[in-house]
């Protein structure tokens, strides 16, 4: 079978992304959190947009905004492809955005040029990705996966201190789905229908650009773990303490940073380990530190070795400890695992990329997706284009028209192939 | 000539402190700032209890209090002993108070015991050392030995924004001396008639307790230098930035710490170098840090010794930073030199603890104390007493009722020796 030539419009997705753009909170940037007022915007002008395009429509009780495009055969299983919808506070226009812009212009495209599906297509614009308002994140995704049930506790609160179900609540029929479907079923956001799920994001990483490629193939969403780390010693009188008296937390913490960086690139790539908040008590320049707090985060795309990494950390760290007379806490606070992307999927966008005269590079995403959350329940793909800089969750953020275009087809292409090419 | 027995009466230097201890804001310790309410207070006891005990009392413009013993002869150059009367927030009832405490018992006790002495006694309680209500230390013997002038800038303010001229001003004739002679002078606390000056403090560190003896004779003050360090490279995402695309600041800052620390023990005592403040910008878990700041205190007895080490450590600090492509600012903020106490004056006081059968050491004093300000004027001594645990600047400051007695009659001993054995 001869391949059909795909010319996605671009210039529509990036009318779409600009449009998207201006439902924000004022300030640098944009500021799209979870159930507020430009959030809500954004959702329903998505809804009006795609139901003009002639995609059916349909919400769920968590929020999430979908585009369906019915397949001819193949009803029951669908395509689903998408982004989330929310952005961190002054974030850019292309972090979730995109991805969402891309599939709406695609499933129009596709509709458009080539008639009805096989398999069914639809377009996901998830309610909730990045954790920005509320202390948790893939709201949206994770209510699809099961991984949430429409309910988040009390504790789960903005720095205001409106919980997440009374935000959700005041967002009213405007959430998504009418509130008596989700008062009725208590989970109507969960799905089982998902077949395969295919997301398109910025990098936010700086390899594409560094190596001037045009698109990712995502091998792998990386797996993390997080931990607070609390090194306690003796505060002292930094004039009066001799070097060899001193019980300082960091000193020895300053050894342990040194150990994490040392071994994280010994162990290479994709491994990545950072040490993102550090305080010192009592912080006064001439009192040697009593304790220090410090976060750990090590990512891996290998469950194994993410694990045996940080099972060596860990010893590393107490014997810095132990030699220095210091006491040593170390707290998990996340912990996901690595996300392989489906192969079949992976070899498809390959073949795709040498057929656009595309150049690519398989790669780990080293950033969270929502897409690491359907990778469990079914064959999932994640394509990436270039940030400038590998600037993200910023104003800067940016990805030229030509780069967004070029990820723009070969999504098309690939959802051409799943639901139009169906063997 | 039969050295008479030194017995100077401790019970009443331990009543005494008691007494000056109560002179505190509320909350835990003793917080008496300069030209508070508690510190005006402290200072009229003190007054009366000098004039009491038959001393011939004086104030100075800027508060300091002094209690005079007339010399029978050479009555030109006063023999100055004492320490400050202000603390630090929540400090002990031991610093600088014990100087003042035991300055008086000692000059009570030698009048009440030989009479008049040949050369002229007094006992000083400086307005303030500790930099604890302004940022701006030793204005009280700083303004006797022309440090200061009278005058502070209108910068020199506390926390709520009182400058210290205007605190000063209103603790009007209870300052100290009368307000129109301060007027008229313009720099009425100047003195040039000091001529030895001799000064009785807890040690605040660890090093008598930990050998288990009782009385540290002073070498010198060390020398400060202390600089504000500010290393910047990239925030960037933790996820997606790989090891060997980092500029990260606080990796670049751990190698500069583990550099810092590893010099200073390889330079030996008495150097100490420490950093006791450190933040971490933006400080987020999930990124790189892009910034960081943090303090450096280095000191050292000997002016050469500190000026190499501080020399060789930026270079180091230059050339980590250099490779590692991150910017490197150093700003000096603080730069005091070595102090050496009086050569005659330290051989003296051994020689009074082998009289008096003592346990000693020579040491240097890590901690700054108003000594540094009279030893380029005239020939100056100090005497250090243990301090349980090396804690000071605490509740928890102690030094026991016997540890405080030896340094009583170590210091009465060497006032007998200047004041009345005069050749």
């Amino acid at each position: 079978m001869k391949k059909p030539v795909i010319h996605a419009p671009a210039a529509a997705m990036q009318k779409l992304l600009e449009e998207l753009a201006a439902f924000s909170a004022p300030g640098p940037g944009v500021t799209r959190l979870l159930y507020t007022p430009e959030w809500s915007g954004a959702q329903h002008f998505l809804q009006e947009k795609m139901a003009g395009l002639g995609l059916e429509v349909h919400t769920d009780s968590v929020g999430n905004v979908f585009g369906r495009l019915n397949g001819s055969q193949h009803s029951g299983s669908v395509i689903l492809t998408g982004s989330h919808i929310d952005t961190v506070v002054n974030g850019g226009k292309y972090d979730g955005a995109y991805g969402v812009a891309a599939a709406v212009t695609a499933l129009h495209y596709l509709a458009e040029t080539f008639g009805p599906p096989l398999r069914t297509l639809e377009v996901a614009a998830f309610c909730e990705e990045e954790g920005s308002r509320f202390p948790l994140t893939f709201w949206g995704s994770g209510n699809i996966t099961g991984l949430y049930d429409g309910r988040a506790g009390d504790s789960i609160a903005d720095p205001e201190g409106v919980t997440l179900m009374e935000a959700m609540n005041a967002c009213g029929p405007g959430t998504g789905g009418s509130q008596e479907s989700s008062d009725k079923s208590g989970n109507s956001a969960r799905r089982e229908d998902i077949g395969m799920y295919v997301e398109l994001h910025i990098e936010q990483g700086i390899l594409l650009e560094q190596s001037a490629l045009q698109i990712g193939v995502v091998q792998a969403i990386a797996g993390q773990r997080r931990f607070a780390v609390r090194v306690t010693g003796t505060a002292n009188h930094a004039g009066t303490t001799p070097m060899g008296l001193r019980r300082d937390a960091l000193a020895g913490t300053a050894e342990m940073l040194c150990a994490l960086e040392r071994s994280a690139v010994e162990a290479g790539a994709p491994l990545v380990a950072t040490t993102g908040r550090l305080e010192v008590i009592p912080g006064t320049p001439n009192v040697i530190p009593g304790e220090v707090q410090f976060t750990l985060d090590i990512r891996h795309s290998e469950a194994a070795r993410l694990e045996s990494f940080c099972a060596a950390l860990v010893a590393a760290f107490r014997e810095i400890a132990a030699r220095r007379g210091l006491m040593l806490e170390l707290v998990p606070t996340l912990a996901t695992s690595p996300a392989p992307m489906n192969q079949a999927l992976c070899e498809a966008l390959e073949q795709i990329c040498l057929e656009q005269g595309r150049s690519f590079r398989r790669m780990v995403s080293g950033a969270g997706h929502d897409a690491q959350l359907f990778a469990p329940e079914c064959p999932t793909a994640m394509i990436f284009v270039p940030s400038r800089a590998g600037i993200s969750h910023s104003p800067e953020e940016y990805s030229s028209p030509e780069e967004l275009a070029a990820g723009l087809n070969v999504l098309t292409a690939l959802l051409y192939r799943l639901a139009y090419e169906v063997s």
